[in-house]
């Protein structure tokens, strides 16, 4: 995948150079800012000579001092996660920069639970966030965790905040806003789950995060009166009811082999068949 | 949304402290990196008394001399982007964090751009990246742009990878991974595109992303080597080829009121009505 050196950095295979934070050359030259700057000024200038494009530059949070010096030699800032951040800079001069974005997305799930044996559906109140505070009943919701799929994200959701075991059917539609956290965009899997076979009905609620839950009427949840008949949130509860009683097949989650050489399964998502 | 005070910070409504950088007391108190540590402290000790949860601190790439302040007080990194970094700390010692993750994924489209007149599909060849060097004819794809629209973006592409003009039809399916960029996951939407009403066949390739680019035969887009049958990349394949035809309505992108009192729309992708 990238070609190895006896410097503490790769090659990729974009002629982009990864620099390698753990490699002891890199740890030796990292131990003041002022070292780090030095050194730091002489691996550009090779980087340079040699054609490079993009250099990724990765920083613990425990070598936090280096991020100055990093800043001042050029370097941006790319992402971060808890315990680093990546900074990159752009070499060539007569050339755009094709370094890739940051993650753009929040991914969530919004669970349409329905008792088919009782013919309710599962309603919560959130107890901090948007949602909270203004007598909003609502399907339980939340955010992908890293790695997760759509069904299990749904599934591991209501069994959280309200302790009912469930099983995953159909996503029943999707919406994509550009409204998320920290200006990032969100995609929303509206998601039919149906109470898991011989589970209980009684309600835990996740203190924390939920004032309270309830069993309630269809007709209860598609007249909430907080959701405008003709919104997006409509459209999606109309198909929730619809699906609900057979009438909206909505879209099937299958896990299928990921091909092109590589073992594994994805989840794709495509129509049911005709 | 926000509880404004006379200090460089607001309270959000999950009990959060958001310290405002580009406020006057704190353009002062980051003069140098030991006034903005004495500050800080100080600051800290008063979140702590008030009861305060979570503290988001944004430092402009301007600032990263404050990054290692931040960092001796406890602040970890959260997210970045090209001109700043977030750091957080979480100030409760008898409650775990809520502080909610960064952006989890990246988004992608795939265009399969049917041709009806000629009954020929638009593939490419990549100059660079994974697809690139193994003569892998492949429907042009490529990453949604912050706050793009699946439809847009897959007409971008094309228009930007090979100079088609197309038209959006639908969503022919979607794959869901956990192996992009940066450990995050990623959104695979394959969206069926038909040549604008009488736009030019002629191909113009983006030089620096694209290697070839050409009309091919269903059949050929079908029985691609390098995509095995039974894998995702077929299942979406196959019924691309459907779609071409009028065999298989895919999943409808429909731009909905956003409701909740908002105003504005947004995409709501759910499967045509039965």
């Amino acid at each position: 995948m990238a070609t190895a050196t006896n410097a503490p950095w790769t090659i990729d295979r974009y002629g982009g150079i990864i620099v390698d934070n753990a490699h002891d050359a890199f740890v030796r030259a990292a131990r003041t800012p002022e070292a780090f700057d030095a050194t730091l000024g002489g691996w550009l200038a090779t980087w340079r000579a040699s054609g490079a494009r993009g250099v990724w530059l990765k920083l613990a949070l425990d070598d936090a001092r280096l991020v100055p010096v990093a800043k001042e030699r050029g370097f941006e800032f790319h992402h971060a996660e808890r315990t680093y951040v990546m900074m990159t800079t752009w070499l060539p001069s007569d050339e755009a920069s094709t370094i890739p974005n940051n993650a753009s997305h929040q991914v969530g799930v919004g669970a349409f639970v329905y008792d088919g044996e009782n013919e309710k559906v599962l309603l919560v109140q959130e107890r901090r966030g948007p949602a909270s505070g203004r007598d909003l009943w609502k399907m339980p919701t939340g955010l992908l965790e890293a790695g997760e799929d759509i069904p299990d994200a749904a599934v591991r959701e209501v069994l959280e905040e309200t302790g009912i075991e469930t099983t995953f059917d159909a996503v029943v539609g999707c919406r994509h806003g550009h409204f998320g956290l920290f200006g990032k965009s969100d995609l929303f899997f509206c998601v039919g789950l149906r109470v898991k076979d011989g589970a209980s009905r009684e309600i835990k609620i996740q203190e924390t995060e939920i004032e309270r839950a309830k069993w309630a009427s269809v007709d209860e949840f598609l007249n909430n009166p907080n959701i405008e008949p003709g919104s997006h949130a409509h459209a999606l509860h109309e198909r929730c009811v619809r699906w609900s009683v057979g009438d909206y097949a909505g879209i099937v989650g299958k896990k299928l082999p990921l091909g092109f050489g590589r073992s594994g399964d994805v989840y794709t998502y495509v129509t049911t068949e005709t």
